[in-house]
């Protein structure tokens, strides 16, 4: 996958209405050309110092502290950062494995909504399509971008969405009743996250496997292109941990 | 459910070999009868400042903290516990809603690792099959015990595992090779919360599936009984969040 790559139309041909695509951040991030070569970044004096005290490359630091709003915790050569759009993850979901080149950052896509929107489009109505078949309905497809977070108390990470369009997001039941009538508060669900993780299951790390195609969630796919993995990020004030 | 009901019983006539059965918390403590009549609970003076703090009944507070290892954080009406298992969760896991009985508390199972071992056994060899069929070979499954648990930074509750059995719980690519040769660090992926998660969106929260069963995922089974959820646990030496 390449900057300007149309992975859109890689994925068209394998998805049918109804269908949820679970795309991996680093290649929605690789075909919006979302790079920096580490040779081209002048470290400040916060970046070495921080790389000195975490045994980091400065210039890498130097891009995680680009893509963040906060540093939240600096430890055992971790840093845990409030990314830009206000997710809260190791690096601020900066990595240099798989890039294909050693000196090569990758960042999060800038709005990882707006592509997962613009991928649904597409998906929908392919580029290619100028004379479109008549009367064919375009095909709706739920589209989640993934990125694999560590979470506090509990060891491994797991797929969450960082992007999303045309799913429900969050399944909220409250105010709504259980099975014995009682009002079920304080939960909702976070059914994109859960796909994320979902997905993540089918394929294999090392596999080359970016995509993942979930058939039979019907339920899950909305018309709308919905509120996306923006709402998923906790606001601050309702936040017990920072 | 009720105590003592036999739930691998219920699962096994549903069950082939390399299936995994993720089975919500809340049947295995009705099953094994870990349950409090609030009535019988006497609040401490703790109990009733930390309930007149932060609106809630003394007596469920009580349960919570006579369930907790320590209290990490007491705010906005929610208790965030660490439970003597070492779990990070609200309320330290008691749950009054579907509980069958408005004043009755649902616990965590004492030992759910040791519970899901026991349903993995029982499914393999049937308690009625006092003359097993020659020759049968035992049903060979993985078992995961599921709870809701909320995050921080992210909104929304996901299904994790807080007990399994016969699965693999942690899949460790540390100092493995990405498809490029590199080193892949830090990369440990919890598995067993990713398969809880995607069994949770086979169901409905008011549709009385408290077991749901994962075809196709025997690469995830493992012969022995593996270390559990317990091996999901964070040490506290490398939590930066508490």
């Amino acid at each position: 996958m390449r900057a300007g790559d149309d992975l859109a139309g890689l994925i068209a041909p394998h998805v049918r209405d109804g269908d949820i695509v679970v795309i991996a951040q680093k290649v929605v991030s690789k075909a919006e050309g979302q790079l920096r070569a580490l040779a081209d970044v002048e470290p400040s004096a916060e970046a070495i110092a921080l790389a000195n005290q975490h045994d980091k490359d400065p210039r890498l630091v130097q891009v995680v502290l680009d893509e963040s709003a906060e540093v939240i915790r600096a430890s055992h050569g971790v840093l845990i950062c409030e990314t830009r759009h206000g997710f809260v993850c190791a690096n601020a979901g900066v990595d240099v494995s798989n890039s294909g080149d050693q000196g090569v950052a990758v960042l999060l896509p800038v709005d990882p909504d707006a592509s997962a929107r613009r991928i649904r489009a597409a998906i929908a109505a392919p580029a290619g399509a100028a004379s479109p078949v008549p009367d064919a309905s375009p095909v709706r497809v739920g589209v989640v971008v993934s990125d694999s977070f560590g979470r506090p108390w509990r060891l491994g990470v797991v797929d969450v969405a960082i992007g999303a369009a045309g799913i429900r997001v969050l399944d909220d039941w409250r105010g709504r009743t259980d099975s014995h009538g009682r009002e079920l508060h304080a939960t909702e669900v976070a059914l994109a996250d859960q796909l994320a993780s979902a997905a993540d299951l089918a394929r294999s790390k090392d596999s080359r496997e970016p995509i993942v195609v979930i058939r039979g969630a019907e339920q899950y796919v909305s018309a709308a292109d919905g509120p996306g993995a923006a709402a998923l990020r906790r606001p601050r004030e309702i936040d017990l941990f920072r």
